[in-house]
């Protein structure tokens, strides 16, 4: 219950630090008989990989995935799914210029003061790091659900936002740009802007948006296990994460219910759907989507006033390869954690009612 | 595993539809030793209740609480306090309108395809009336730790929002006004606005803010079960809620890690507080605060196009007395879920070290 | 976590302290759909209930189950089923004789120790009856799987045993006795006993028997939650029991392997059944057969030395109308915690392949 | 909730088949600041690895354990400790003697009835090297609990038993020979027995007795999560059990209540320990004892008759180098399985009171 496990049914446990040996996790409860398609799970580790685009972190990290166990002949055996993901510069860099400094608005003060000790080799469990991980889990649970999409990108950086719904936007298109933005006059705004800001030594935060397609009915456990609050509990255990909404979010707290309900249709769908596909904490079908709020990036590579374990007053400033901003890479990470949401409820749904 | 327990060490497990005999739950892992003060529970069950205010549904139930166990000479003893809330119009209404009905953008549809069968009567299980076992053990989960405070208001309704930062509110001023706003300002539009919504047999949104105070360090189990992650759920997983964010929240994206930073204090405090009172999944000791967006209700007195259990396309209209909006109503249950993460963290976190 | 929830998928919650107002539970993640016959729950509670029978204690208690959600037109809803058993005779006696004297090998000592606080009323949460609710879950459990069969009986009381094996016994004499004991010649020697037992103001301990029929194959959970660990544990949180084997038990530890193994027939069912029904933790489809050992009752009505919670000596006697033997009454629980058991695996086995 | 997890707060989650690449585990809700003594948790393993002595199999298998995370400069750092052991001899054998045949009481075929595909190689997960990772698990639990000891040993084999209780033995005589008794009488004919049943290419069962000594008053959480019903469960969670009884156990049914009560010294001690320093489901602070049983190793060296997967009649012989009597290698495994429960639990009891 310390806090490294997801899930009920389909549960993925992790492990890891940023600078040891390895990280990896096992998944408890994927069910036996899947046919694994482990190229695609590379593939989704490859999009939140370091070093895919001028853009992102410029570090190396060839982020392999190797399975342990639960996989025979190809196919999951029902049995725990062991996988690790070795560290390739574990031994590299010298992290002495943080070992006693706690850098604002990261990890560092908070773990010294909830555990008394600390890995502090490139934030050592709080790195985003972690959540290769939680790709791996998620890839997986997408190959138990194959009938069910999950797609996310890059809906704002800063103050640039694409202003059309998703019907407008050609999904097609996410892959086509660094940004992961499938709106292309926006994607380029973001593309330079990501630019602009590295080159002031700064970061800047943004939005994800996510779609699930095909989404049977009757997912979600109420009462406190409403779709949506697994969903938000999912993403806002991302790093970074500041928020969540879904449907109509917080702009639906503006609207009249007159203008908010989602009629039906005579099959059972809706002809708006501000519900964003769950109604009551359950899945009616319609598409599920959700916006994602990430914050900037905390280290920056600017002089920064802070203070030491000894509570003395010292400057410090970022070193090394660092993303300006964490949004593009996040956005397999958005989809990953659906899954295992989705998976997981969907599992939990075949017991529903006799 | 159904979804009807919230909490890990500190565990709440409710059951209850609107219209059967009782509401109630059993809170598991209260230590023992806990002097409780039964009326503050019940002031807390009565800022919920409903018929309170002119603004609010004019439905009269009086919510008491009865505890049947785990209390014995005014303590806690250690073992589950199990506890009902009698309904007290349970047979005093006409449901048939609605036995076949699906009401729009409410759980009605949902239920039936994920169950099969459903409790028809003032939305059953799906009825808003279960948060009252909630507030039930957030009261007490308040008494585990009196040193915190969970301070909720409403801070907008529809596009009537408070334009001042919660430093400038003077909080004593919350329950001065129906509909729980600190700003006499904004408060007595809101009041207007909702009580012109109703003449319209309309319905509206809003948000509640929430403020937690003397939180101790150290509060949260990265990497899933971040401080932030559980409130985000617990939040979520209340009837209506669209929306979660904290610290910054959604306007943070917008900012440069030059901005958002939180720079350091020599005492660990921090100059500014955009992490919310959380860094890294893990309260830092500064103030936690969190917006919750709520849509409006979906249930106006005014005539809906629907279908019906067979498909077919009926005429149907809201009858009875609902609340124009359910923020007001909301706050209790917002401070609610905020005490049961918070207690159950306070818990989890006495064995982080040795 | 605090110990008073049972079961993954099927969960029974319980609450209630001997002398309270009432004792009850929550059943969560009952499937929907299953029509219950309420009738059948109040037999397996009147088979625990004190009085009925000369041997057992003649207090008098109803045990009428109340239900309070869940159940809607004599179908689960697949929502919570709360429900509570009143206590009869909550204040009609007098404790001050046990309330700061920890009588031997009771749990008054060490609830002292754990919780620093108690209610000694009747032995408050540490009484037996605490198990009427394990009951009510039992019979509910029963009826989600009711081609599934539970028989438990009687099979020693002190050094009076079966000498037969199960497929030697009629099962169908287990209720024409109070003793429960399906062997005539046995139960007769049994009951006397007990008589005796009780004339001389002690008690004496026994063990009981439970074979399950019909189980399909593949229920249980490697490698931690196997079949047959959860079923120990069960019968192990039972008041009073001591022990759990299952198969050949302890009497299979002193065999050779080329005795011991369970030859296969074609049609995958076994020539001799030593594994009881379940080989690596999983069900082979053979009965599930497994022996309980009870203690003998610890309140006796005998004067003992004992100390109070000043570590001052003092003497005492048993008051009151106990059971000079558990077993007879410990049957129904015996089958309700394997029903629970079942019922849960059964659940969890829908998810075990794709 | 498939089953791969122990513990509810000192957490265990282990993955690994026989002959796949390696097996290994993740421990969980570890506390920070545990001075790891790494030599000591191989010692553990090294008793449980096979081709320690002339009785167990001769396989070589180094068992050695790689630690990934959770452990900083010797310590602890709070976060998941994830471990793997490499397989050593993963690709050297032919296992197509058993690829489609059933061998008779293993689990071959309940796996395949569960899961539909099985990793056939040297019994996969069911083999029971999974428990090497149990091993790793305890021998880490006990270091957080470095004031509470562990000590298991063979107290029978086949009918050949110790005829002392455990005040009269020398424990210190247990790693004194090969069978891991403390009664050198005993021990030299057991081990006689062992080799002459090894001979006969047939196997033997026994039994384990195991003492925790210095156990805190007040571990346990009753009312189904007793100390002895985890511990019952921990021990039937172990490959081959068949029956586990604690304090006066299955013998204790045959006493009076007058016998057996356990009279109480004025320190709260008791003059007897019947209990097994377990009184009501939690400790007493007295020594807690308990027995396991084991069957004979089902692989034995003699043609036996099974069947296929298509339901042929087929003969079969145990090939390669197994264990006629798995209770001295088992000996670590009860010690870990109790130290899990007890660390588990002992952290647990930190908030069960204010």
């Amino acid at each position: 219950m310390a806090g490294n496990s997801f899930g009920t049914l389909f549960k993925l446990t992790t492990f890891g630090e940023s600078h040891g040996i390895a990280i990896g996790g096992i998944i408890d409860g994927c069910p036996a008989g899947v046919l694994l398609d482990l190229e695609k799970i590379q593939e989704d580790l490859n999009k939140r990989k370091p070093g895919q685009s001028a853009i992102v972190t410029q570090r190396k990290e060839p982020d392999t995935v190797e399975f342990l166990s639960g996989i025979f002949e190809g196919k999951t055996t029902g049995t725990p799914i062991g996988f690790v993901i070795k560290n390739a510069n574990q031994k590299s860099k010298d992290y002495s210029h943080i070992q006693d400094t706690y850098r604002p608005s990261h990890a560092d003060y908070t773990y010294d003061e909830k555990y008394g000790v600390r890995d502090y080799r490139g934030g050592g469990r709080s790195s985003a790091r972690e959540t290769a991980s939680r790709v791996v889990g998620g890839a997986i649970a997408k190959q138990v659900i194959p009938h069910i999409s999950f797609t996310a990108f890059t809906a704002s950086v800063g103050n640039i936002s694409i202003d059309k719904n998703i019907e407008e936007l050609d999904i097609s298109l996410i892959e086509s740009n660094p940004v992961r933005c499938p709106d292309p006059a926006s994607s380029e705004k973001m593309e330079s802007y990501i630019k602009e800001i590295r080159s002031q030594g700064d970061t800047v935060g943004g939005t994800i948006q996510c779609v699930i397609k095909n989404v049977p009915k009757g997912l979600g456990e109420p009462v406190f296990d409403k779709l949506h609050a697994e969903l938000g509990k999912a993403m806002l255990s991302i790093n970074a994460v500041k928020g969540f909404e879904y449907g109509s979010g917080f702009e639906g707290t503006k609207m009249k219910g007159s203008e908010h309900n989602d009629l039906f249709n005579a099959d059972g769908s809706t002809t708006t759907n501000l519900s964003g596909g769950i109604q009551g904490g359950i899945s009616n079908g319609m598409d599920i989507y959700f916006n994602v709020a990430f914050k900037p990036v905390a280290t920056i590579m600017q002089k920064q006033q802070t203070i030491n374990s000894k509570g003395e007053e010292v400057e410090m400033q970022g070193k090394g390869r660092h993303d300006p901003c964490v949004v593009p890479r996040a956005v397999p990470i958005v989809e990953a954690m659906a899954a295992l949401v989705i998976a997981d409820f969907w599992l939990q749904n075949k017991v529903s009612k006799i």
